[in-house]
């Protein structure tokens, strides 16, 4: 039974911020390597970085017809998360839909299945990661669920939680976890950043990270080509 | 037995220009939503959108001799369509192929298949659509056919055919359907640019497309998560 | 046992200079159609062209500690070429080993795996091919090999052979022959360009290529539509 | 942090016995067209048919070294449900693991990720799905976690949730819905068996599921090839 | 719009026997190595060798309604040829479906799409070929075409076309060519024949086929280790 | 230049036969993880296992003429591998090739590119290890060469190295390691043998190999359902 959820519990704002500020690889550690999309979903245009809480919507293969009840269910600052039944690549998303998420304020859209009007969309600077470009367009005979748990990508997306998408790709953070993991991106970065400047003084990861004993330890033998 | 059709019958070149300027997902919409590649054919750069006859080109898996006799039948406003007996992704196609073809004004090429020297083709701005970037020159030992009717990329392509490309993909217009599907695209177009102007002042598709009788009528019901 | 290898030799500065030059395609067909990388294999942003001598990294699927070890085995001028002992997308890779590689002059990074950061990684125009981009981080437990004969996306890689990589993808030239194949590639260069002008000018590569006699002995047959 | 569930609920065993008799698909109908792993995974020997509770474990990119802790929170008629945090087609699991498991009566495994030693497993009838076949071993230096909600195959797996698998593949029922999925399949099943007897009869599912009215007023007409 | 052409012209019976008999490598050389579909059909089950004419049928991504549709108008002996309009891996075929088509005395089903049930299948030694094998079903919304020229899996298929099937793939002979590659396969089969026995004493290829001179001319030299 | 190397040094036949006892989980294992080929290369039909010496054999694309030069150079109880210089599925070998072959008393085919026959090559039980199943046949248009280095599905293959291959897939072992893989695969094999007895007893993996105390070091803790 096609079911829309219309009351949906949001992150803290000032959390998303801070998600959006580090990014997907940052995030991805700071909440212990958990959440990501598979590579399949890539942005249609870069740089671009965005974080907000999830829209979800499951929809049948080559059936968009929920796209269209889902915007309703969009806020200013949401994230549309689709996820077909089965595999499709047909082109679910254009560019008026991309219009009327614009219209409402919608941050981009991640959909594990095809887009099009792609030349529309990157000059709109909308983003979205999809896992194909293609121009096939959808029939309206099914209706699908709108915030309800889904699958997108290998992802378990629950609404409202916290999706952070950038040129790496894209990544989950549950809406109960999401102050927790911000401030451990924020310290996850702060040390980064330190780090970075030795890097850029020629430093080695080696002495940094205090490698070396731990490396003869597991059995690393340094010698020279003749000895071979 | 490989076989040079000499003689085939072009588009009505205004219907060709209509068709260009509505780009693929229009067009693929106009026509019955048939007639589409596989989205593994994809620009080398973007934005891109081209338009023309096809003439069509069969070659051997790593074979190219026959690019060379396919551009002696190309005209001004052609586009070239090379699809291989066998999957391959050897690069049949360069600089040089494209300098000719440019010398004598052809819009594009379209390749299941791979190409090579993709930083001078991008920077001489020829469009080609490919499914595999691979500098694996070919042979020339094995001529093809040109100008028979070839499956490119899971579609039928008839030379004179007309080949409309862009971001989205590549899409295929029977020649005898060129007039009739550029009408149709006008049609659609206008109609959807109307619906756009609406949807950037923020309404929804479920009322423009009035959807919501129907969406009852299909069973999608709305509720409140503490009410599952 | 895991081992690193000190004292490499490294080709002719010059001759890496003149292969650079040329770039993959060129260089591929100057050394007998040979040493190329799978199309898998694609860079981060483009143009880009880069030659140098090989590092060789064998990584543990999932496990990037090597790359920490194979840093200092990197001088001015080399390419790290990294591949996992299994299939593998995991990010291996990112800002901080690419400022690290900077630091020392290293002009770029071959990987059959996943890499991660890609935006500041384009922002410090890092020269970068891999096979995905992933934001999944790795571990660092196990100790992979430097400096040995490795496969890399289907292509032998010693350590000090030359890796030239650019738009088109990868390729290697074994130490070897370096000089031998500089100087093809230059020839190859100087008659391309020569027929580029030709090509210019209109000429047919039926005619450069003398091909039409061969072709009607092949059998190719040239015939008016109505004749079928 | 790895962590080890060990008082996992397990479904009603009439409700398993149930699911098992009717196979993945009549289950996967009978529970909304959800709750199906992708067709990535196959059997490695068919015709098999299983269903028992999951226990699940989530293993790095090429360590197993959590599967020998799964084992032991196996019991008589379970089935171990295993996946990576990312992409991975190492051997997780051969014929060591498998006597050990069949030791315990558990039903079989499903993993998203290789297994090797196949001609074993097939001898011993141990049933497998898996996503490929590969002879590389693993390492075991990190701990996973046992029996908390994964993803596998695109299907969220929670410990205790009945899987259902057959020649067509995997499929889900969450434990709670296992009693209603099962006494849904029974229902499906039974009134299945009648149609089949019509169409054994040469009756046409155009008259048993009465589509003729519907079909017209789709739009669907038939007429004769020389009417076109 | 949606049609069914309901008075196809059908092959010579002989013609399709000779072809069954010979098989797809053989009848694909026949006629000139053309008319293969993708590599990505596979039997369910083997070894299996079919020939029939072609009842074609395109249907949307997820929707078997046409099947249905389809069934009544086949004969005896006749291969039923599916082809979704975007790439679709849901099980558009079952138990069900095939009781019906064996009741009519239908020899099998080529389908660029996936199956399910086939347990069933192959107890009922029904012949299909498929891309998938997916559990998911599909739905009844939207008609499709039945007996239009179709594309499946790379290659046109018209209806009345001669399709072969066996171990190694699916081949389409068009209807009008029927006789002629029957005889052209009886002919090649007849020549093999006679190799077949010359291999079988020991005899090689290269002398057979009278090679050797053939290959010094293209530059094949012989050396020993020693010499290089 | 295509070449033919005639006088291979062929690796210790006890050595060789030992290799095939074992098969290529334990063999790979025996040599440190190392010279697997990849998991796309699958056995027609199973269980099969063989070992002999390596006859390499390099083709272009679409062309199988090489195959013939190879058969000469094959020896009672070799293993002919095969490998394009660029991705291709042709049917390059069928039972013609076969039969000659098993006149020659060659053990089997490896080859990362398509056969056809395979109803044929499996009556015959000749084994073979493909990436696909394909029936397009070849051209005889440009010769490869014979027993030099190749590279095949991701693994260095010299002439003479010992190649193993089974249900698991392809292992290669280097010519000059032969007697004491075969060495470490017997130790292997035993000290397995001892494990297995003790897995079939019940006893656990964590005991086995004492894993308990080391996994608590690295983290993994058990607890309660209800105390999370």
């Amino acid at each position: 039974m096609p079911v829309v959820v219309t009351d949906i519990v949001r992150p803290d704002p000032a959390a998303v911020a801070t998600l959006e500020r580090h990014g997907v690889a940052t995030v991805h550690e700071a909440q212990g390597r958990t959440g990501l999309m598979t590579s399949a979903l890539r942005p249609l245009f870069r740089p671009v970085c965005i974080a907000g809480p999830a829209i979800t919507c499951e929809v049948p293969p080559g059936d968009n017809w929920s796209l269209h009840v889902a915007v309703e269910q969009c806020q200013a600052g949401d994230v549309l998360v689709v996820s077909p039944t089965s595999p499709c690549e047909d082109g679910y998303f254009g560019d008026l839909l991309a219009t009327s998420l614009q219209a409402r304020g919608v941050k981009g859209l991640i959909i594990n299945a095809g887009v099009r009007d792609i030349a529309s969309l990157t000059e709109l600077r909308f983003p979205v990661w999809s896992k194909a470009v293609y121009a096939r367009g959808c029939i309206r005979e099914t209706p699908g669920s709108i915030n309800i748990r889904i699958v997108c990508a290998g992802a378990v997306v629950e609404p409202g939680d916290v999706i952070v998408a950038d040129d790496d790709g894209v990544c989950v953070v549950p809406l109960a976890r999401a102050i927790e993991v911000a401030a451990k991106a924020d310290a996850r970065a702060a040390s980064e950043e330190m780090r970075r400047v030795r890097f850029q003084n020629g430093e080695l990861g080696l002495d940094i990270y205090d490698m070396r004993q731990k490396l003869r330890e597991k059995g690393l033998v340094y010698r020279r080509q003749q000895d071979a």
